[in-house]
């Protein structure tokens, strides 16, 4: 057992750590000042095309995609550390280095799951960051949570499949440069419970498929990174060689699709909690109240410590996690994942309900980021499924130990 | 001791659901569509005004001004649960009514301390709601809890008082209709402790008087109801009879006014908390996942169970609280008024925050209200002081009784 | 509405509270010297039986039986905020007013459903304190809460009952003074759910019932109220006379006892816990630490105020809902009886456990009673059905206002 | 980083639980039957010292002596994993790979700080188990969290130390093979905050050191190791030469005695905290209620994943603590220390509880070890000074930060 990181990662945490002082945490003004600039309000502020530039030639590209070197990718463990770090800066960290959520998902997808075709069509521009893309699972009608619910057909017609449904919160659909969509729908309701979805490749501008509008998040629109689109797709037609793997193995693709993408938000939201942290020590150092520094009051010292130990241990966690996934595979660390699944969203939503206290009115104002980063935390709570159907599944699992 | 309300109350009731089912939860697609295509982002939609005047018609206007029943105040115990009955359309209900913050809270203040040049310019247009008006307290450069911190100066000079300062989160201020500012400054920051601040009276006109911006709660911009403006006032001139009571007076007054404020916040988030309870039954009865409604989920009735064991508490604490303002005064009811300002706000939040975990994705967007009303309830937590400061000073009340 | 005692219940309190302080408080240290001399060590000690002609000399005696002024019973309301009192000293206070669990309920079961037979051999001495009784509901093999489960038989022989099974955590039975023991058991296991079961009386020297072991709570044995014991009743035989109301009602007889004991059980925790919180303000006011009295800590000075917030909550529901079990009866306050059940033993856990650590070694030793009041309030979560028995049904009962 | 553990702990991880499996748990129900027929009510039932020379005979001693390989001692972060072993068993566990509390504390204390001399004449016989000892530094009436209100005085006379001082909480203390105790007393009042204390060696048989009486903690005696004596000292007279280190030096050889302590505790608390865990999980797979499983409630099954996400979390802080203490040592790892005194006592307390509440009555009796195992765990939160001492201090650390 070891808990110093291998020398490689060390090194990694330096050469980043200069990145996010030198070139994205003096960004943030600059990004914040072009999103009001924008003409379309959903797209992307140039800073971040030239953060990625300079990321890139400096080797801080694509580390996420574990197992593939080649692209830039890192074992979990190694990537992780990395991640906490990108997640202090959350708007512009993680897409400086092209590691932002929803195309690091599906450019694994796409790496596990693709034809030569397929990624030579998306993936290539994907890992360069000329394209962004979007993942369309959660559908308004149903609880999404549970598979079988979905009711988006995908049906197969001659040498193309014609999809029909309606999603929503389909994160950075929204962006112009959001060209291609992976569409999870049923094709077939009469199969076993997990073989009755698929995952198709919709670009999109196919025709019937519309993005309608943005929804919000505790009023934020989000649209930063694209936003989170209530999109309808009627008649959409796609030939049949989009179909990602076989028919029938959409669920099979969206499981695997999970494992890494939860460390990765989980590790930017130990980023995101650190920096609130931070924030909230420099804020009761300076603020006084009733003749004393707010940082003199025990009930402030207490949050503070309880952050300081609640970190400690969920940071932990997502690391071991991770290596357990490099180690004996998604499927091994299953609990793990749903651990830090349950474990991290309330534990950062604590700190920085905290940290806004600390901060009085700003806290939940457009002045500091808190309340955004809180609404992004909790939201957590409910993607990919709420964390009461991780917690049942958890003690399911637990149970059948003694069965 | 009698737990029923008295029957003139309940008749109150009555009239009052009648009201909101005939007139106020019907209006309230309206209202969504009329603030989309509002000219001043800011203004009131014009269904306001309708319901407003239906409410007169009816009597039900201005019951929330205790001590006054010429214009139709009843005591606090009576407009309680009226005040929770409002709370269930929290954006129409209240102000329907002529019951809205802050100008209640401002009519109070005219009516006890003001002057009768005072009441005549701008009590009356405020009950007859021809106007609105601001409170602007809070300030962004200081903990503005402890009121010695305040900066904003207010000078007498000759027969008028200039001010200077920079104030924020005044709720209101963005609206058109708000026409007056009560201003709280500094006259004499060589005095006592309580003594040093004064209130006078800022015309939205006056030059020097400036409203820079709105600012948000968690992404929201709340102007439906005029917003929450940063202020800038730059050597305002005011006449001398501008000010409220008498120089010094203006702790004083800004005590007063807390306590009724407080009871129709903490009623009006316990309807708001009521409707979400009721949002919840409803969703998890007809939502399925896995096979079954959600509402036969054990995990979801305790929700469900706790909300209704915390708001059966809740309400009896706040209408003990009214009944004590209305037999022992403000300042003997003091305890309890800190008690309910604690314990409201996260009681609802708790209860809003399990509303939105049953909604899905839906809870934190735009189709419901769940996510604003989150944010208004937390928002509560720091307003009129942070949580902590109240609590501070209710374990010394409590700890004075032995020493 | 209104929150203020009426006259008489004033009256009693003063009473109540004059008895206490004079007699009751000073023979605390008397009772505990007691304990620790007794012969039979679960025996009462002589002070109580003192203390009980005192009472009883002050017509402050039977209070509880609400409903029957004859033996000095009081409504449920006027007597809560007596039984309150009682519990700041919960091992002397009921004892001595003749208002101890689980007579009280017993007394209650008699008044209600006895034989003019049953009440002159059982109730007479019971309201005279001549003898004691205990409740035998409760079995070790099955999840009691589920009355179905109950495996105890009593079944029909010519004229008498033959009873079989096995009883745990029969309150007070170990008490020699204990000579009558209601019993619970399935006289018919075809009938419908809540058509199986009986109740009979069994004097406690009847042959075959064995009292075998005293069950610890937290290591406490609780013998100065007879303890809590493990019985055993093989091939018991009594009268068919001694049959409480008719076959088949025993859990019906069951549900009419639990309403009043449990506003008795939540009002005398409360005042436990009002009696804790005194204990730690004068306690933070003179233990210093680092400098400083502990009471100057803001940690410390918010337990106290969320004690005090919680505290005055808690009470108003059970007083609302002793209100409503005099008004419209028992089954009209099910929900309010369920809340209370629910809300008390946390609130006053939560309480006990501050005041533990306040007092730091000492609050868990046996110089303080906090401990052993806290294992009381702790088990009052499982008494009567665990907790979460009583949310899923007050979660259920939610519900059904919208199915 | 790596989250295994290396194959020699693993192999000791292997031995101790076949010595577990084989012995310990097997010796459980002899060694409650032995409690309940000593002659003498504190002294250890018989059936430890076989478990103690079979353990001895399997190389299973002294593991606990971190630095000192000679006697059998590993490394913290190896011995960690085998004190979680222990915790399983605690009442025989520890006791029989001499690896106990306070002994554990005591040998270090005179391994690194004991002369030639006193090793032989007290080290040694601790080593070999054949005598006790006992660690004296709680007093009854001051906090001594605060070590400079420690009032027991050490005065040299001559070539003695006179000591006079009353200690309470003295562990293991009436334990009549305890033979040995570690005295911390004032020998300077005026010295520096933290030079004012020394340690002392102080023989059981010497005049002037009196054994009062035993403290409960929650009704339990603990007498199984000698339970928590109130200890006089009056006027207690020894060599010179039993002073421990330099006079002084007490409050420095106190802290060194910490930090391996705690991370024994808190593995042997996350022990007990998984053996909670298996029997909840035993316990609702065959408890029916309500016509299921206690384990198909939604409610049960989320306590079970809570508590698996806890531990996880807990056990990777305590590891991690261990390895910064083998590496960069106990003051190295002070932040660490402090947040696993923390963040254990209060998780293993919650899952102790959601047992409880899972077996029913059973749970708070005599029958089950969950009640008990919670006293100890909830006393852990005062032991070694209340957790709000050690938040006050972490809080501070992380302020520093950035001062």
């Amino acid at each position: 057992m070891e808990f110093a990181h291998d020398p490689a990662t060390e090194e990694l945490r330096s050469e980043l750590l200069a990145f996010m002082d030198e070139h994205v945490h003096p960004a943030e003004d600059t990004f914040a000042r072009q999103l009001g600039e924008r003409e379309d309000p959903w797209s992307a502020p140039p800073v971040v095309t030239e953060l990625q530039a300079e990321a890139r030639r400096r080797g801080l590209w694509n580390l996420f995609l574990a197992g593939h070197p080649e692209h830039g990718g890192l074992s979990n463990l190694s990537y992780a550390p990395l991640a906490e770090i990108t997640g202090r800066s959350p708007g512009l960290g993680p897409v400086a280095l092209n590691c932002a959520a929803p195309d690091t998902g599906n450019m694994e997808v796409l790496t596990m799951f693709g034809t030569e075709d397929q990624k030579k069509r998306w993936l290539e521009p994907l890992l360069d960051a000329r394209i962004r893309s979007a993942f369309a699972m959660t559908e308004p009608a149903v609880a999404s949570s549970d598979a079988t619910n979905i009711t988006t057909s995908i049906v197969r017609e001659g040498d193309e499949y014609v999809i029909n449904g309606r999603k929503w919160f389909i994160t950075g659909a929204l962006n112009p440069a959001c060209e291609i969509f992976i569409v999870m729908g049923k094709s077939d309701p009469g199969a076993q419970r997990h073989e009755q979805q698929s995952m198709v490749l919709v670009p999109r501008d196919t025709p019937g498929l519309r993005v309608e509008r943005g929804m919000t998040v505790y009023g934020y629109d989000d649209s930063d990174h694209g936003g989170h689109a209530e999109v309808v797709l009627e008649d959409v037609r796609v030939p049949a060689e989009n179909l990602i793997g076989g028919e029938g193995e959409g669920f099979a693709i969206a499981q695997a699709r999970l494992g890494p993408g939860r460390i990765h938000h989980c590790m930017r939201s130990i980023g995101m909690a650190e920096r609130a942290l931070e924030l909230t020590c420099r804020r009761v150092l300076e603020r006084t109240a009733f003749g004393h520094p707010l940082a003199d009051q025990g009930v402030v010292r207490q949050w503070i410590a309880e952050a300081r130990v609640a970190i400690e241990q969920l940071r932990l966690l997502v690391l071991k996690t991770a290596y357990l996934m490099d180690t004996v595979g998604n499927k091994g660390a299953h609990t793990e994942i749903q651990a830090i699944k349950i474990a991290t969203p309330r534990t950062v939503e604590w700190i920085l309900d905290k940290a806004i206290q600390a901060h009085g009115a700003a806290g939940v104002s457009q002045d500091l980021p808190l309340a955004e980063w809180l609404a992004g935390a909790r939201s957590l709570r409910l993607a990919d499924g709420p964390d009461e159907v991780h917690l049942r599944s958890l003690g399911r699992s637990e149970l059948r130990k003694y069965r």
